[in-house]
């Protein structure tokens, strides 16, 4: 990816990454490289982890067990991944207790939500995707930040009083900023879902604003999916069904890599470590986090 | 689903169904028969429908097509389903106009925001699911409604000077306050998702408030899903993983459907027709209709 | 399928239906109405009917279950259907019974073995797919029949002293001089594996003997299936792609349905049913019965 | 799989690597060391590879193509890989060729046909997955041997008046006899199809001729498939399923690898070249060759 846009000899602006699902260290790496330039994330993905770096694990386990008894222990089982109910209600609680310390009388992004929570756990030195992406100054984009233990926390701040206003309408205005100011575009996305659809309609909602003059599409991409085309929906779909609606470009390159995450994105990383020295540059976003 | 909640002999509620994903016709068939309390919805399934209502068609086509070309043409593809991108747009304006209409000064839920333009496409005799909703007092949340053409129609009009507060907050709440009023809940999921995870998400947040005593998992549940369990994914996952969470009652009945909703909902949707002549009550939801 | 071919003006040939996965009743419906004309199976298909007709039973469990236990007991699991290993086992000492009565001098085709082995059916009343065929004249191939409870049994006849040569170059013999009496061919795929390929390659054969002149590829084509093309597997591959091959021919028509079969099979049958009154002629295989 | 079966005090057996799919390069450096000591492959594995030892190539392309334009040039494809016929035609002929060199009066099992013709292969110095298997003294079963190239090139050389007769039955019969002679089995399963059931059934024809005591199902299990349990069939079930069915021990260990082989294999089979240096012993299977 960061390969092609040098070799486009574009100066300004190349490889925006975004992202949902899990991989922390990996993650975190590719952040700390700067190889992500904006994470756009699903709610698990970046509350998930808080858990580990407060201080809970994940098990392994088996998928063939009878989940009336784990609910007697309170264990969580995701497939055969096993948590402890009290520690997931602890990295809520952790949460709920941040977002207590913010306005209330503020419309919030999520981005702008992110960055603040970010700096928390930075000064803590918790070590996790969203403080990482704060040092790293990487915005983060949640668009679905309440389907997740955030949404659970912040309405637990609420019922003790403390009502937090999370705009979606702020997140849509905020990528489309971000968008405005870059030349060209590369998208790599882990999963599907809204943080896929999320980042793919930001390349269309210049057009409407500006005209079909203005089509700019994502110029390189990469899909990382265990989902197929075939049900239409937009978590599997091709890049070639994207070029037909001004998504992606039609003269950019695109992989399309139909494999569990868990197994690609590794190899993934660990090829780009071996083949990308360093970048160049990389585009500055803190002007993202002066806005309000 | 019905038959096995009355049968409980409760009266107070049974039957809140939650669905996303497409197939109008069937929905609105089951919202005015009332087989539907309650929909969770993703921005495609109450905007696309709309494309249609207000005049717009979808063509099929094959999926083996060149993008490029329908690009020039301004034809935009859903796997074998190809739509005019005129027609899309005329659809976003469409919502943008009535978005204009709204206070900026105020935080609105999806349900909130559904409910209003539900009532404009009522008066306006545009039948399609979020008129169908509003004019049989089927309250409508949409999550990530931001995520869809609600988002660019919106930020159409923020750009434009008027900016709408969608607060993700508030869904949380609303839909809370919901499950806080019934003695028992059902789901059907349609796909799975943003709004799956938002219904499931539900039954354990009492619990949170309330303590373990007071856990409420939904009784019965139906999901047509085309995912598979062990990418380990919410959209995929197993009712039975749902039992460890609290999220689904292991005393409760649930079945899943691996099927595209476009096979299986019409076949479900038949044989409700065929078995259940009428549901003698269903829950007033007229209350959350004040709720500001 | 038939509808088409009758439309072409055909009036020698049309609807070779080839089949494999279960679903007996709904077979033996399709057959008794010849709406197939030659059979392509799995072992499993017709040699698991017959646990049935001759008085054994298939349950419905969970697919949650503890196997070990299962073991114990005896029962068999096919996800979420049980059988009891007793019965299966009559079945298979059924099918050694029966192969102890066959020349040992003399190489069989699956389909000469499965002729015989309908008409010692038919001749004891016993309903299964391989009598209901017999009796009407409809050929039954099983390339990969010793993959199943037939292999299973055969090796049991030859143990105890009883050698069945069961030729596999027979059965693509066979299968093709079927093809070189017809002028058009309609396929229909339930499922892929063995038996898709198998009825795939018959088309390419000619063309190896006679020349590119005689290509003669399926014109009618139509595929249940839960595989995916991107795996680039046989079994998921689309039509377009047999296209290349001069499998399946560009000119015709084609469908491809993802879903189960056993949800997509009753209703392809019950729309045949409704619409085509009877077939006003089909091919005569009696000639392959007479085949040594 | 082989630390584990030294780790028992095995001194027979171990590792019986079971195998289909291609993956040639790596396929041929297991064998040569070793790490397979019989395999089980598809036609399609076994002869595709052969179609570049002789010379031809395969191509990689977009699976998005005019595929009647392909036919007219006579490209075949495989998802989006391509292959020129002229050369499939090659190899066809190649196989048919030596089938003309073969015994017309003798019942061969593909076992012992691909013996034969590995000792062809490697004698013209070919190297491919047969002539490696053959001077490595792996024997390769292919049951379904006629459902790809095979099939039609001994088809060209019966209607050439040359026929080969290639029993299936003995096809059990000898994989049977392999599995009488070893104390403990461990299976890796590259795909599903025919391969997987053949090797599986081995391990409950045993219990039929002697009796429930002598119940011997593989101890170890890989599985690497992109199929899912759901559906039901063979290919994608779970171990945990082969577990009531007497086919896998429930005291071994097994994995099951959600993920193309083509990803799977060659990390699999890095870390099996870092983590084993050699084995010890292996199984001698040559008086499987003097097997008539």
């Amino acid at each position: 990816l960061e390969t092609d846009a040098k070799r486009e000899g574009s100066d300004h602006l190349y490889g925006l990454l975004w992202f949902n699902e899990h991989n922390r260290n990996v993650e975190d790496h590719l952040i700390e490289n700067r190889f992500i330039d904006v994470l756009v994330s699903t709610g698990a993905n970046i509350s998930e982890d808080i858990l580990e770096a407060i201080g809970g694990t994940y098990w392994q386990g088996s998928p063939q067990v009878d989940d009336a008894e784990l609910l007697k222990h309170r264990i969580d089982r995701f497939y055969d991944v096993y948590v402890d109910e009290m520690e997931y209600r602890r990295m809520e609680n952790f949460i709920s207790d941040f977002a207590r310390g913010l306005k209330q009388n503020h419309a919030y992004s999520s981005r702008e939500f992110l960055h603040l929570l970010g700096k928390h756990l930075s000064e803590m030195k918790i070590k996790c995707i969203v403080s990482t992406a704060y040092e790293n100054n990487v915005p983060i984009f949640c668009p679905a930040i309440c389907d997740s233990g955030y949404g659970i926390a912040m309405l637990l701040a609420k019922r003790q009083g403390h009502s937090v206003n999370m705009d979606r309408i702020k997140d849509v205005d905020e990528s489309t900023r971000v968008a405005e100011r870059v030349k060209q575009t590369g998208v790599i996305y882990i999963g599907g879902g809204v943080p896929k659809n999320f980042t793919q309609q930001v390349a269309v909602i210049l057009t409407l604003e500006e005209g079909d003059h203005n089509l700019t599409p994502h110029k390189y991409a990469v899909q990382i999916t265990t989902d197929s085309p075939q049900w239409g929906g937009l978590s599997g779909c091709t890049f070639e069904e994207a070029v037909s609606w001004g998504k992606i470009s039609p003269n950019g390159r695109h992989v399309q890599c139909y494999c569990d995450a868990t197994i690609a994105l590794p190899i993934l990383a660990h090829a780009l470590d071996e083949s990308v020295s360093n970048r160049r540059n990389h585009p500055d976003f803190t002007w993202l986090s002066n806005t309000k």
